[in-house]
């Protein structure tokens, strides 16, 4: 099976859309906006998000052979296949995860036949757990040894099970429940955890672990920085901790925790905002009923994801574009620019989604790959932004295609008129000035203030960031990624990158531990230097 | 004078560069760290920073002909003419700005005879009212009508206004005087400004209002946001509101502000952070000692930054190392990856000072530049990152150029023994584990566990991120920045680039207050498709 997929470079559309991009779509001439309906035609419409590409430098010639790629490619084929459990981790011939991939199925929830059952039934139970064990949070029945409820969680995980939970907690905490707070633990720095608790009463404070394997040890160490102030506290950690976990990992003890909730290893890190990971501090944050919204949110993305038309398929078809942008355009970044500053943790979870999966070099049959893979990805939120790096975008030597995202309502609606227009207005009019000024340009008398345009963007844009419009964002840019990596021939789903500098880790910590020993090791001479 | 400035294409040593550039050092080889005993030489020190730099692809002959670059550039000697005075912020023979860049007066306090000393005689007029105004505020004597004590800042600003300011308070609040607060308002969006309005006692707050122009739509908007809670909260926004902002500015009005605070217009908004924007909020929350401990750090760097040998002028080196991997070894990007969470906005704020002083095409004659100017910045803080994005970094085909940035020490003192090493030495075994990891990288039978190394990378160390340390660090980056300006020969002071964002914005923000009239502008057809 696996030995039929191809890569990008060896597809017959390849080298016509290398031709194409010798000359591509002219977004400065004259009404060049407005040619052909383009910006009517140019948007590919869902429930819940439109994407709007009339600014990319793409006309119907390249859109057809981008049709091609992806038919050639089969890449929605492939997409079905790992929703229904087909065994995508892994390299043909070489050790690797060898794993489902199967994030999609925690939120295949909302049909009466899941695709994939098995994987879907285990998500049904871990989620009624979750369920049952906020019905005591919230009714009290659940409260620390003193009698004190739980208002507070700390959650503690790195990585995967850090960056989603962080930005989806951010992104929603608009809905949070009256009172309720939640705070995030990651880094090894010390100063990291010291601040987070110098903050909180902690006999009100839940603590959630977040650790697949239960051996990660950022999290083991900050794990116990909590508990010593647990105790310091004179309060009992078991009383307080709960983890996120695969059944049977050290994280999995009713002795230790108040409850384990499971995670299964088909779900990668970097996928795991759906998982456990993100709903039980979300289903602590903001209730069941919007953990539910949310899931749903990408459940309708995941069931469109599998419509073959590029046209009508919103992740695909941004995952082609971008294909465009990287391979064919040439641009090695991305920039994602929320204009939304709920969306400010966004650019940086879609940092370790995309930039984990694809920043490989290998394909899926163990061979170097024959094109760039995953470009890199940043971004902070608008309008900040504009007051910052946008000069670059503007008028500098490296050309940044973006995506914007945007939103026609506030989510708090907490507005004023200021000059006749509300501060919604303000944002949502600098947002689409900027994908206009991008793509146009303006030419000038004056060197200094010429902008020479055809800088590629797209929008995307929904009526307000809800738990459900945030779940189809959350599940749009996953598919893209799932996409791009299967247009590559690349295995989006290991991460073997990690692996050197962990070992190398190993060794300095070694040499600092016993300075003595180590004067002869590389790692005792380099620290010798410092 | 500016006439005779010349660019990095136009030097002799460009071309050797070039040559060299085909076979750079190898970091890869056997003992390729050691030789030449290369750990110990190509280190740059200096009283409060370290570069180490062996693991750049760099060697004597490279490093010498970066030194011939700097001397024919006389870039040492612009930034003297800078610091002196000079009018840098210009283009020869076009409307420009026509201005001094004098960021640097701000902190040359500490010698008899500072170079400028009309600019930092207004610096320490600022700062001596600045003293006193705080002085009112610890004793209680400046209290608001309810006699209830300021104890939290809420400071509004963007871009220039906000990304300094709320980084430095970010890496220093850990030195924050006891129960002193401060929150940030920026973006236009609405959420922005409700969320920090939710989280604060209003009756304790003061206002800070940044803008230098005193006409920033963003801030004033936000001003009047704030202003809205403040009367609906019973309270009286002049008795609570101070201002940031050039003399004479809308914002320099008594009947509205308790003081207003000034900034001259040749201090540019992203090299601010040391003048009245940076140092009202800092000396709110951290007192004023530390805020000229702050400056002192600052001014160490500046008076350092004239000496002409590059292996000793540490700012320098940073700039022509940036030179050699962008513009010779040709890589788009840098990554800026500070190994401390209270570094978390760093990258952030260099993200502002860098692209957009150095996101620039036409040179100081007013000529299209002839080699690329400045790369994308962007990073988020390690070990964090490297259960994300590092594995690109390592392994993808996309190669990233590092900056790293590490402290011996935590900055609280809070930590613990975990498998017989702290939190700290983990983060710092971490931190020498990834610089290693990417310049040696490391073979393996398994294609995919493969690294391919020689992806070049410095390390900037320091003791601990004190005040003090906090102002070099930042002054090494600011001064970095504007050696590569003068290198590429391009005005880094200016931002034309952001003004097209601006006109288009206000079509578009006429077309949403009046629908009616503009079905056939644009701007109307485009909103029409939303």
């Amino acid at each position: 099976m696996a030995a039929a997929f191809t890569s990008l470079t060896e597809t017959r559309a390849y080298q016509e859309l290398i031709l194409l991009a010798r000359h591509p779509y002219d977004l400065t001439g004259k009404q060049a906006l407005q040619a052909d309906n383009r910006l009517e035609r140019y948007v590919c419409r869902t429930e819940l998000l439109d994407l709007h590409y009339a600014t990319e430098r793409v006309d119907d010639q390249v859109l057809t052979l981008l049709q091609e790629l992806a038919d050639e490619l089969r890449v929605v084929e492939q997409f079905q296949m790992m929703r229904r459990g087909a065994v995508l981790n892994r390299i043909d011939g070489f050790a690797s995860e060898n794993r489902q991939v199967l994030h999609t199925a925690c939120r295949d929830l909302f049909s009466p036949e899941p695709v994939e059952p098995l994987a879907t039934g285990q998500a049904k139970k871990e989620l009624a757990k979750l369920r049952t064990f906020l019905g005591k949070i919230d009714s009290g029945e659940l409260c620390n040894q003193k009698e004190a409820r739980f208002d507070t969680l700390i959650h503690v995980g790195i990585g995967g099970s850090d960056l989603g939970p962080r930005c989806m907690f951010e992104a929603l905490r608009a809905y949070a429940l009256p009172g309720r707070q939640v705070h995030f633990i990651a880094n090894v720095d010390p100063d990291d955890g010291a601040r987070v608790l110098s903050g909180v009463n902690l006999a009100r404070t839940l603590v959630c672990i977040v650790s697949k394997s239960g051996t990660t040890l950022e999290t083991l160490t900050n794990e116990k920085l909590v508990c010593r102030a647990l105790v310091e506290a004179g309060l009992d950690p078991a009383k307080h901790c709960i983890a996120v976990t695969g059944e049977k990992s050290p994280l999995d003890d009713p002795a230790k925790y108040l409850e384990s909730f499971y995670m299964d290893d088909y779900i990668g890190g970097r996928f795991s905002s759906t998982s456990m990971v993100g709903a039980v501090m979300l289903g602590f944050a903001l209730g069941m009923d919007r953990v539910m919204d949310f899931l749903q949110g990408a459940s309708d993305i995941d069931r469109l994801a599998e419509e073959k038309n590029i046209r009508r398929n919103m992740p695909l078809l941004l995952a082609l574009i971008g294909v465009w942008n990287h391979n064919f355009l040439g641009y090695p970044t991305l920039a994602v620019l929320p204009y939304s500053q709920a969306l400010h943790r966004f650019p940086a979870h879609l940092q370790q989604c995309d930039m984990e999966s694809n920043g490989k070099s290998i394909d899926r049959q163990g061979r170097a790959v024959t094109s760039r893979t995953g470009p890199i990805i940043w971004g902070e939120p608008g309008t900040n932004g504009q007051h910052a790096f946008y000069q670059l975008l503007h008028q500098g030597t490296e050309i940044v295609p973006a995506e914007f995202i945007g939103f026609k309502q506030s989510q708090m609606a907490i507005d004023l008129l200021v000059q006749e227009t509300t501060s919604q207005q303000k944002l949502l009019a600098n947002l689409l000035a900027q994908v206009v000024a991008m793509a146009t340009g303006q030419s000038s008398d004056n060197p200094n203030r010429n902008f020479p345009g055809n800088r590629p963007s797209c929008l995307l844009l929904a009526e307000k960031l809800t738990p459900r419009v945030m779940g189809a964002l959350l599940a749009a840019y996953e598919a893209k990624i799932v996409f791009q990596g299967f247009i590559w021939n690349i295995n989006s789903f290991d991460q073997e990158g990690v692996q050197l500098g962990k070992v190398l880790a190993g060794r300095f910590l070694q040499a600092l531990k016993d300075p003595s020993g180590s004067g002869e090791n590389f790692e005792g001479v380099f620290l010798n230097q410092l």
